[in-house]
């Protein structure tokens, strides 16, 4: 593909507050409070690293009726001022005694009623970016007015992906792709698996990342042993199988998939071991379409891995992605979530091999009005060998 | 610098561990409860990227008497049982009904009074990695038990650094000072901002980073007009000012410093303003020393910056680090921490040019006995000219 537009029209931004005010009048929420970056992206367009710094706290208020409104720390104005929002509001932080709040509450008078409602994401995957202390002062100065849950707005909007945001995440599943397409330059006996790890991320780099915001994997002998480690510094063997797993991003959208590697030579039950992820991926592909609950999804998966050792205890096998690494909703058996045209999901089958080591395979896919599309590159049916001797 | 050792000693685990029972002692708080990647790794040593994916909560119980408890999803359990901690209890998360809450009340009943006190870091620069749903549910559960604030405890602790801590730091901080100073390889006239910061990160990794969780920085003539935006794919011109400002990490801990380079040749005003911000650190690096508020720090570099156009609205001149980008303290009127020997800070003067442009210079401190070390490699007294005409 060609690289897609950064940034998006206002339009789109238009229609998402549109589409949230819309939900925010069926459930009498006066304004909605949102502080965290994938929100403020959303809504805002408002990219930077600069969240890593944890000291202060950022609001972006959406009133039921109005434009949304950015009372933010006057470090983020010159940033803000370049995205489509035009009501910002500044201090001067760190504050000791007051970051923010009362600028926040003077701000959001105008919107919520005496008795009213002021809601934020509350649920599942949620959290909110504001010391607890300066969240308990909130809450008792705009008193009688509370503090209720979205009532999953905020989920339902980022659920659905529009085609511009499709665009961004096909373009970092692209550039992982090429970046796995060159693991043998790297992954060789006797390399260690923290320069592997170092390496791969230059390669993501230099295939177009932004930045590699996620990486995690492993190697050993018929698997690994977990699939969220850092790398350690223990040198590849030959028959490892190596899996790297990758979140980079590209103008703000993340990919998440995996790729495995047999180190030199793959061994048989391996390779058997390998096809049943593939095999249960690709069944769920076939499975994915509008109308379908993810826990069939994962049902269909599950019925590839549930012999022998079985499903190791990774809590379910595969969720949705866009501007966060993971995002609702999971594919796991209690999650009944209805698949629609615009998610974007990780199909993960994982399964159990010997001694408490597992194998975990991972395809991005977009649910279609009449499917599902693939992402990420399909990976090869059998497992690819690397690092061979020469 | 030979590389430290990754990891820490039991015994200093051990110690975090002392230290912050001591001071739950005098608080009357019968166990603190822990849910951010950063808290995790400072009393436990689990280092993870997977904290990128937000739909799981993670719980480090901390009792006033006893060994702490890690209530985590069932994926994390073979790295949390690498660490020094052996109380693991899991549950397979996520789970929509009850995503570890009834586990970790159970846990807790052990250690908290009937009308007892839990704590969770509640002030400036913390925040809570649980849904507020959650939350609530937690604290409806534990009562007539309350949720009350840590004291300060958690941030007492993480102020002073160990050696072990600080030989970290500076790591990054060289791996850092070997990249910036392989900048000019690639920031030519002509050369866009993204490909440079692209090619920034990649020197980085090649350096030695395990990965590079921060960068920011900005071009222009005579300054950039702020310090947090991502990169724009806009080619350098002769004359810009070109800052890079990286926290990358290295073993768990981040540098945090930039460094300014003019491109082709260095107009006069530049120098001139750069030279300001050099001063306003070499003096503030002197001042700095045990015993000394960290307001009169500030001071003492505003004094070097505060005529002409003055001090952009940044909020303050420099922070804490460690194993998060910024920490507290904060150099700032307000904030009287006084120094202590084992902090880090990191000294930022900023200086306000034309046309709301601005120049930042940073460099990172730790506070000795007898006054300050620096442990980036201190920058050039000039402003650098790269990319000159051949």
């Amino acid at each position: 593909m060609t690289s897609p537009v950064r940034g998006f029209s206002e339009t789109e931004f238009e229609r998402r507050v549109a589409r949230a005010q819309n939900l925010m009048g069926k459930s009498n929420i006066d304004a909605l409070l949102l502080t965290t970056p994938a929100d403020f992206y959303y809504f805002t367009g408002f990219l930077t690293r600069f969240w890593e710094s944890p000291t202060r706290p950022w609001f972006l208020i959406i009133p039921q009726v109005d434009e949304p409104i950015a009372v933010i720390p006057s470090i983020g104005e010159d940033l803000m001022a370049s995205t489509w929002i035009s009501d910002i509001r500044t201090w001067r932080s760190p504050d000791m005694k007051d970051d923010g709040i009362s600028l926040l509450v003077t701000t959001l008078s105008k919107y919520i009623a005496p008795r009213g409602q002021l809601a934020m994401p509350m649920g599942s995957s949620s959290y909110m970016r504001l010391p607890l202390e300066d969240f308990k002062r909130l809450e008792s100065v705009i008193a009688p007015a509370t503090i209720c849950s979205d009532a999953g707005i905020v989920r339902r909007l980022r659920l659905i992906k529009s085609d511009a945001e499709i665009d961004k995440i096909e373009m970092a599943c692209e550039i992982a792709g090429r970046s796995f397409a060159r693991v043998h330059e790297f992954a060789v006996p006797g390399a260690p698996l923290d320069e592997v790890f170092r390496k791969f991320q230059m390669t993501c780099l230099e295939e177009g990342a932004d930045w590699v915001s996620y990486l995690a994997g492993g190697a050993g002998q018929g698997g690994y042993t977990n699939v969220i480690s850092p790398a350690r510094q223990v040198p590849l063997e030959v028959a490892d199988i190596l899996m790297l797993d990758t979140g980079l991003v590209w103008d703000g959208y993340f990919c998440d998939f995996d790729r495995n590697f047999a180190i030199g030579r793959a061994e048989a039950a391996d390779n058997e071991a390998y096809l049943k992820l593939i095999d249960a991926a690709e069944a769920s592909f076939h499975a994915a379409r509008p109308g379908v609950m993810v826990s069939d999804i994962f049902h269909t998966m599950n019925s590839f891995l549930s012999d022998g050792l079985g499903f190791p205890d990774v809590g379910r096998m595969g969720h949705g992605l866009g501007i966060q690494l993971t995002e609702w909703p999971s594919l796991m058996p209690d999650d009944h979530t209805v698949l629609e045209e615009g998610m974007v999901l990780t199909l993960e089958p994982a399964i159990q091999t010997a001694d408490g080591k597992m194998l975990v395979h991972e395809e991005n896919i977009v649910i279609t009005r009449t499917g599902a599309r693939m992402l990420s590159s399909r990976a090869s049916k059998t497992l690819p060998v690397i690092g061979e001797p020469q």
